[in-house]
């Protein structure tokens, strides 16, 4: 049996951490990461961030959804997932709600992927 | 209502896209998406990858099971749903089963989430 070491990461309190290329993750980390990722685990939450990402400023719920075959209340209930994940915010301003991104958030989660240099073909 | 435009951006059979904060997914790339963030919706699975990315080159199971509180075959099913997610691949060399990660795969579903350019702050 090898005796390999494995380097603990921990994740401060704001969320920002260095990529699990660098270092593993101890059991607070993980279950952050794990909540975040468990809200973009579904392809309608996924949908709706990509559409509240790339919409440049904000989006109306009015827009969004029209482009899915689910009720009002189901997408309201996906975007407060989001929400709930700190990887979208949103006010309401009269009769619709409008949502942004929250650009901190998405960095922190992709940054924590992120592999910094190619590793040699195996 | 406004009536807001939302670009879609498809996912080629490669895997490969641009950042959701440029175009929207359809509805075929955010399933494949989300396919890989169920993948990491799992404390332990998250930590297991993070151990083995930052491994440095590959890392025998024999390392990654005593550093949790769960069966060897319950760390057996999480390595196998990170395997067939595309995450990280493997090879059995005598006992034991060695892992190491998918670099392109990582990539790939980190750039997805990447926000290219600081939003000012609302």
């Amino acid at each position: 049996m090898s005796k390999q070491e494995i380097v603990l990461m921990p994740v401060s309190s704001s969320g920002c951490c260095a990529p699990i290329s660098d270092a593993a993750l101890d059991a607070a980390g993980a279950a952050e990461g794990a909540t975040v990722f468990k809200a973009l685990a579904d392809p309608i939450r996924l949908r709706l961030l990509s559409m509240i990402t790339s919409a440049g400023d904000e989006i109306c719920v009015c827009d969004l959804t029209p482009q899915f075959d689910v009720s009002g209340p189901t997408i309201s209930h996906h975007l407060k997932v989001l929400r709930e994940a700190g990887l979208v915010d949103c006010e309401r301003r009269g009769t619709w709600v409008y949502y942004w991104p929250v650009p901190e958030r998405l960095q922190w989660i992709s940054s924590l992927l992120a592999v910094p240099e190619p590793i040699p073909a195996r």
